[in-house]
């Protein structure tokens, strides 16, 4: 397997903007998709992939290619097509992806022309790839586990229409273990719903949103059950990297939320306050404003018993079915870079993580322009 | 009926922050009030006294009293208590209400020691009362409808944590028109359901939310009809003012959604709009970037049929299917301070206008402090 970054022009400036992956030989592979109804035609063209053995990955940031009607669809044809001729396999072997503006026709001629170069130009090093699928990132995000002799490296981008269900975020894994199709398929699908389906900037669901999975089978076979844990763990690292980077974001925010009758519920919960808009608005200007977690939490539960709800912020208490603690104490415990708000909503063996970033005047500034 | 707007020094500055309606004799009333879990105690007991008569309304700005605990439940009372003695009326014909910051102690003794001076100034001028309601709103609220010879007024206040369900926002509304108890009651769902529960500024449900509707029965008899009618159009009335007075709001944004089944789903999609802070961004630097509707389409109609979808913004259509239009034209159609976006989703039946406003720095700015 060997990748590239190019650019082929989209993005002003020379900056990298085609990004390439190859696989020596077809190779099994397993995704995760937006659900968004306006689905870019690059994800609807890989889910229809999904189960056939795959030769590269083709990707390109500065252009998300949604929303760009009949000349969108027709678009992602012609790069499986034109990727599919350079490596002389066939075109349904060619997963597609794009990451950026929606509704700007993308400029497919430029993306043809650069396909034989960005072929050319794979090596073993995944730092042009990583560099070439970011968008308003300003840092990489990289991975990797190991199981026994077999290794996972994953590599992803951010940073803002991230919402619940997953992010607008493209992730790109590759694992050499050898696993039968439906484990792996099982493993992205365990995985993302444990991290990247656990990350919420701004609430807003992306159409465009695709984790790819390819696996090499070069190396050993390995517990499926440990490689689902292993690949959680990468998984997780870069959702916790994507939300570290998040656009505007001054803080990384951990919601924790306990004591749910289920982790799904404890999920929703933790959703509902890393949604909030009070809530990081409050984290922004380091304000401890936990009713506004409460609230958050009240959308959810609407019978929410309330006077055994505990809340804390750092480490300090500041709900326990009426207001506690100090709140100088919690205001301290929110100066740092991290943030962690922990609320107990009842006795029940659930719990969930779920991360967030504060809302900033720069955020909104970032996307207060661009289209026009 | 009469009313009044007092300071008790909940506020700081000697600004009004107790208002009071006090009816002449024990009259009917219906109500709306917030779904959240964590509710707070002055919404638990107006929804005790449903179906029950009220002799006063008692509400206090500054402070929501909410997720205070037992000694929130206790302050309630202790207004109920206090307003009932001043006025020889017995304490379960008092209506409480509060707005403010969630989670700090109610200075109850306050509120208490004002009550008596809160009655004596009741008059037939609404304005102070008006007044005492407010938070963060610039602009007082008010609408009024007739029905014949009868009449119905209304008072309301935002400005922020709005969400689809209500927002955090009190409305009083009067009428002396002539009801039997069920259809007060009918005519206050449906028009809170086509009014309040169509506008979405940061899609934060408050704890709070409540809408009153008194009714003196000194005026003619009505018809159902006529007077549910009359009643969406004062609530709506209010509610356009409280979007287009929303924290830190430059823009007024109307979403109008239509093709759709039914009115609901219209009204699903319009709030998926108007909640998308991406979209509110965009809005707030006047650019059309309607990629952004069609996203938030996406997360309500998981199998949004894109091909068929028309979205305009103004009078420009940009999307039909594929980009149309100008993006220069629909630029400039967001120049002024009212921003339309129109989407026909299908060629049902169905449509539904829910108000949002733009999401700006300001918004950001207001909400990063207050509580420490």
């Amino acid at each position: 397997m060997a990748s590239s970054g190019t650019s082929c022009g989209i993005k002003r400036g020379g900056k990298l903007d085609l990004g390439m992956i190859v696989l020596e030989t077809p190779a099994l592979w397993a995704g995760a998709f937006t659900r968004n109804g306006a689905a870019a035609p690059s994800v609807r063209w890989c889910r229809s992939l999904l189960g056939k053995r795959v030769s590269a990955i083709v990707v390109n940031s500065g252009n998300a290619n949604a929303c760009t009607g009949p000349a969108g669809s027709q678009a992602v044809e012609r790069i499986a097509t034109g990727a599919s001729q350079a490596l002389s396999r066939a075109p349904n072997e060619i997963l597609v992806a794009s990451t950026g503006p929606i509704g700007v026709p993308l400029p497919i001629e430029k993306i043809e022309r650069h396909l034989p170069q960005a072929i050319t130009d794979t090596s073993a090093d995944t730092e042009s790839f990583s560099k070439s699928i970011l968008t308003t990132d300003t840092t990489l995000k990289r991975a990797s586990a190991r199981i026994g002799e077999a290794t996972i490296v994953g590599v992803a981008k951010g940073a803002a229409m991230l919402a619940p269900n997953m992010a607008t975020m493209l992730a790109f894994l590759a694992t050499d273990a050898v696993l039968d199709p439906k484990s792996l398929a099982l493993a992205v699908r365990g995985a993302v719903d444990k991290s990247f389906n656990r990350i919420c900037v701004d609430a807003c669901e992306s159409t465009n949103d695709s984790v790819f999975l390819v696996a090499t089978e070069r190396s050993e076979e390995v517990d499926p059950h440990l490689f689902e844990k292993a690949l959680t763990q990468v998984c997780w690292d870069l959702a916790r990297q994507i939300v570290a980077d998040a656009e505007g974001a001054t803080k990384f925010v951990r919601v924790v939320v306990g004591g749910t009758e289920s982790d799904a519920d404890a999920v929703a919960l933790g959703r509902a306050v890393a949604g909030s808009a009070l809530w990081r608005a409050a984290v922004n200007g380091g304000d401890p404003n936990w009713g506004r977690v409460l609230a958050a939490l009240g959308t959810i539960e609407r019978s929410l018993p309330i006077e055994r709800v505990r809340v804390s912020i750092g480490n300090e208490f500041v709900f326990d079915g009426r207001p506690v603690g100090s709140i100088e104490h919690a205001t301290q415990s929110m100066s740092g870079r991290e943030v962690v708000v922990t609320c107990e909503v009842g006795h029940g063996p659930g719990s969930a993580e779920v991360l967030t970033s504060d809302l900033s005047a720069t955020y909104v500034e970032l996307n207060a322009g661009g289209m026009s």
